[in-house]
């Protein structure tokens, strides 16, 4: 394994989900989890979370044998993180039925000394001050990117925005930078980001694409026509995954990589809205993934 | 004026419009007029349409020194059509507060020997009775595309089933082809659309852009990122007519002129919310439309 893998630290979580097109229980997801499935395709990863003694650490394996790191996967006494959640019909909205933190609550992880070195770095949605903390413990990061949520923008609002003085890309959804800035249209609410710390902000907008705000320069891509979305969830982490996996197989942070990765991140989570838990992303090829870029360029090209 | 200008039916209106960034009362408007002024900078467009002895007729003087041919826009006894509405903050949602018909009402128009060769013909969102009396004046119209609303689909579903089966493109938006088909998923419901009679579909979706579906190709283009967004009145007329606009003016019905034409609509629409009425569209140059054609290509390209 490279010596500098890309670091993801984030949720590992059982999901018990419920959509127009099936049901599954306690199946393995969260954030670290389909980050690293769908990076693990370019890049070299380390991931870093835990889990309870309930985990069923054996649905793991494949992620390891496809150059995931699970040795700071950390299993310890009490319950996994578990969510439960219902979509609507045609996915417009989802209900949060359970969220039991458990051993999940009391995550602050130290980074192992052969892991600080990594150049790449993705924050999961966890709490700004978790995030800060592992950011801390890093020697010179190239590229630092990092998630978060409502419910952190509520409740942690100036942890938060201590946290976005020393990130490179906060990537975030178009509802999520709304309530952040208070201000609907993008383009304004990204330079309000911007102004806060990142140098670059990613908007995701589900299946209307994602788009990237860089300094003076921005860059969009539709979502691709898929007929069989299965479960949404993981999409927008599988996407962060696509996005850094390919930047750090490539470590060039030139704005035609960000235009690139931008790509591999809807294209990775095409995948991963068309199963339930990682079961899509498990099973895809280079040459599935090279398809499907392709595919969106086919979508998006005019002469 | 070329023999064979484009040719739209559709509405020409009085609109009284709240925005969060003004104010206007009885402006010009109507699927007509915002289709003209965004197709007659690329090719001759001559309208048809019915106003009552309200109309300010002057207000459109710069459309004919434009090129639009307004001579089949009848002025007759009684009160224009007019609207009425109020977007709520951050265009999220709007509310009719008044319609009045006025001569619309009784609009089936006539169209004259001269303008029956027109080769492409925009039908807009008007009743689709009048849509098909209209097309079936026609000799050997090269392209027709269509328009509706949730209105018809709701109050005239047979009549417009049957307008269907004879127009090659239905321009509609996210949430109209959704009632029409009953289905969500937007691959899904516009192969539903193909198989009532358009060859293509165009799905407009607003600030997300627009998705246009052939027979086994698809395009999408996100929409451009606009710091001035005054009133989104007329925004999807005036997409038609950069759509058709460009077409015409080229005569070409190829995948790439599609394309393309996806692009001059989106570039059309962008410059139409910029104000209220037509005063933004009214007042652009060629070169204006060359930047932000160029705007839309370095905004979704990737190598």
């Amino acid at each position: 394994m490279d010596r500098n893998p890309l670091l993801v630290v984030g949720s590992v979580a059982l999901d018990s989900i419920k959509t127009p097109y099936g049901q599954v229980e306690k199946v393995v997801g969260g954030s670290a989890v389909f980050f690293s499935a769908a990076a693990c395709a370019m890049s070299p990863v380390a991931a870093i979370g835990v889990v309870g003694e309930d985990y069923p650490m054996e649905k793991l394996e494949n992620l390891k044998e496809r150059g995931v790191d699970l040795t700071e996967i950390k299993q310890i006494a009490g319950s996994s993180f578990f969510w439960s959640g219902e979509y609507s019909e045609n996915f417009e909205s989802r209900e949060t039925l359970v969220t039991e933190l458990g051993v999940f609550e009391e995550f602050n992880p130290l980074i192992p000394q052969r892991l600080t070195d990594s150049k790449c770095l993705f924050l999961g949605n966890i709490h700004p001050t978790v995030q800060l903390n592992v950011l801390n413990q890093m020697h010179e990061p190239q590229l630092v990117v990092c998630d978060t949520m409502n419910y952190w923008i509520d409740q942690n609002k100036e942890e938060l925005l201590k946290l976005l003085q020393t990130v490179d890309i906060l990537m975030i959804n178009d509802s999520e930078i709304r309530e952040l800035t208070g201000v609907s249209n993008l383009l304004k609410a990204s330079r309000i980001v911007q102004s806060m710390g990142p140098e670059s902000v990613v908007v995701k907008k589900g299946e209307h694409g994602a788009i990237f705000f860089g300094m003076d320069w921005s860059f969009a891509v539709p979502g691709l026509l898929l007929d069989g979305v299965i479960d949404p969830t993981g999409a927008g982490d599988s996407f962060a995954g696509g996005f850094l996996g390919y930047l750090s197989g490539k470590q060039v942070f030139s704005h035609e990589h960000y235009r690139k990765a931008m790509v591999y991140g809807t294209v990775m989570g095409s995948f991963a809205v068309e199963s339930f838990s990682i079961d899509r992303l498990e099973m895809i090829s280079k040459q599935d993934i090279f398809d499907r870029v392709s595919e969106l360029k086919k979508l998006t090209s005019f002469e």
